[in-house]
């Protein structure tokens, strides 16, 4: 699948950054770190596959008939194709990136860079000391709330090396972008580089232009931070509510936000509810896992990603069965590993977490 | 500031209306009921301002700068300004659009139609045998939600006759137009003209080619209506959570909704809230006032234009301290007053009333 896609469309022009986001990840990734494809192509044709998607979405307005059936049949899932199209179309025109998968397409494979002469693979290669990465992700998150039109996401999530699987997560995901589709198109960009003793990296970038003329990436805020606390308001927002009937520990939960006055913002997609607490600095986000309610969660595509740009910001994400980190040593040994998670605010995790896992 | 706005800009080129989407207008409105004014300038003038404000949303990256700092000061404003103005521009263009207030200047004024010759006015006039109309609007709903890129919205309410003050909401007040700024932009339009026995129609309406060429509003769903029962899913909004401590009441409906494996969405955002209700055929919005947790929806920006969207669907609109019909032959002193709010599918309007009402 990953090779018809490369094949049967033209991907389409890279979208151009603007001075201040060059000039940004220049100082992210100096050329002394050796990342010099992850800062001239990688990241910038991750940016561009979230350009696409954005396009992509804003003209398919046939979703709405999906929705108003209630049955997330065949025009729904058009739009996750779209995606993925859009997204595999800009990796095939990187040739650091050789491996990718996605929750569309859960199995890793070569990237076929077939849209590229052999020359620019092979001076490319050479130019950036045989860099390669592996790109797992997830096109389109939140399929339920794209019939209302409601804000939904694409998960990209970057690993060192030719696979995802069997790697320590914590080691070898070296980065992550939400691409955020809502009234403006926006995306959170995570790094975390090895040897540079685990410090994380987050900023918010936005795109410009998107009517008539040129779209670019700008840079919006160079440093996405969890606040300290005090906190003037406190958010919290409860995925699977209704497994506190069967979850005492969850409902317990539940009953002290709601005695203690915070404020719930939950929309039902993954990538909208943790940037809201980026943006606001502060919120926690909760997906539980219960007898009866499984988890669901993909830790490829979904878990180990939104850990990694939550603890770039200086917040936490723990597993809610284990209370252990998303990000640890242990990896997965399929694509289709999946899980719970409760993040954000690190104290709010902290709370959490001795509560459901006593 | 009415008049300011009209001066101070270029109105933005008339987006128009496929030929699926004239049709549709025309089926609803023929000729015989004398509203040629609203089917061919009111109600393309109020989608070429939706349009407008989409584009003004779209580009404004600065307003995550606002929320970054936790504080909705000048940056937030300049997008409710900029909203505002695109839409008092359209109104401009509009010789039988009289009078127009909003939740940002709410007071009534007379449209100054600057822009346009005083023939074409006149002419207008004289075509349209005297139809005048008052549009009441909230620019922009949702202002916590815009710096995280969370779909927000636009409410305009249209009214017969040159005021929207002392006058039955029921009787007076014919349309209403929900604009729904997400990944794509869409918007609900419902109409109950008078002389047709209380009858109301509702559709959906998107806007295609966003992206360099030339946009166009085209009709995605002829019939918007909530589901009769059985119901697959149940869906509650609860605003105002925190109210439920000092609430019994509202306490009591939201265990229900949890014990009753009741699907949890709410983004906080008035719009997209009732919004989702519409595409996904069943759901409860409940804002309910308290005590301490005074009410804060206008009645003319926010409950009457919902109400009136909800009932030609043939959901209900309640007010949740008398039980009483948003709607009724009651009307507002002034442009301020406010109040709370239940509505959406009928069945669950009743059973929120009886338990909030007594």
């Amino acid at each position: 699948m990953a090779a018809s896609h490369s094949l049967k469309a033209t991907a389409p022009p890279a979208t151009p950054l603007t001075t201040a986001l060059t000039t940004h990840l220049a100082s992210l990734l100096p050329s002394s770190v050796s990342r010099d494809s992850l800062r001239t192509s990688v990241l910038p044709h991750l940016l561009t596959a979230i350009a696409a998607t954005s396009t992509a979405l804003r003209n398919a307005q046939d979703v709405s008939l999906a929705g108003s059936s209630n049955s997330f049949g065949d025009d729904q899932l058009n739009v996750d194709v779209l995606a993925e199209e859009a997204i595999r179309l800009c990796l095939a025109q990187c040739p650091s990136v050789v491996t990718a998968s996605s929750e569309e397409d859960p199995v890793e494979k070569p990237v076929q860079h077939t849209g590229l002469p052999f020359q620019v693979i092979e001076a490319e290669q050479d130019r950036t000391h045989g860099e390669v990465y592996t790109v797992a992700f997830d096109p389109l998150d939140g399929s339920s709330i794209i019939a209302p039109n409601w804000t939904v996401g694409t998960i990209l999530s970057l690993w060192d090396g030719t696979t995802a699987l069997h790697a320590s997560p914590k080691k070898k995901q070296i980065g992550a972008v939400l691409g955020v589709y809502g009234p403006r198109t926006t995306a959170i960009v995570a790094l975390r580089l090895p040897g540079q003793e685990g410090k994380g990296v987050c900023f918010e970038v936005g795109l410009s232009g998107s009517e008539g003329g040129r779209q670019e990436w700008d840079l919006i805020r160079p440093d996405v931070s969890y606040a300290p606390p005090p906190f003037k308001t406190r958010y919290f927002a409860p995925a699977n509510l209704r497994s506190t009937n069967t979850h005492a520990a969850y409902a317990k939960l539940i009953s002290h936000y709601m005695a203690e006055d915070y404020t719930l913002r939950y929309c039902g997609g993954l990538v909208p509810d943790v940037v809201h607490a980026l943006v606001k600095g502060h919120g926690v986000y909760l997906s539980p896992v219960t007898e009866t309610s499984k988890a669901k969660l993909r830790s490829l595509y979904e878990l180990f990603p939104l850990a990694l740009v939550v603890e770039c910001c200086g917040g936490r994400a723990v597993d809610p069965v284990t209370g252990e980190d998303i990000l640890g040593d242990k990896g997965v040994e399929g694509c289709d590993e999946r899980g719970g998670i409760v993040c954000g605010t690190a104290e709010e995790v902290e709370y959490a977490k001795d509560v459901l896992c006593g």
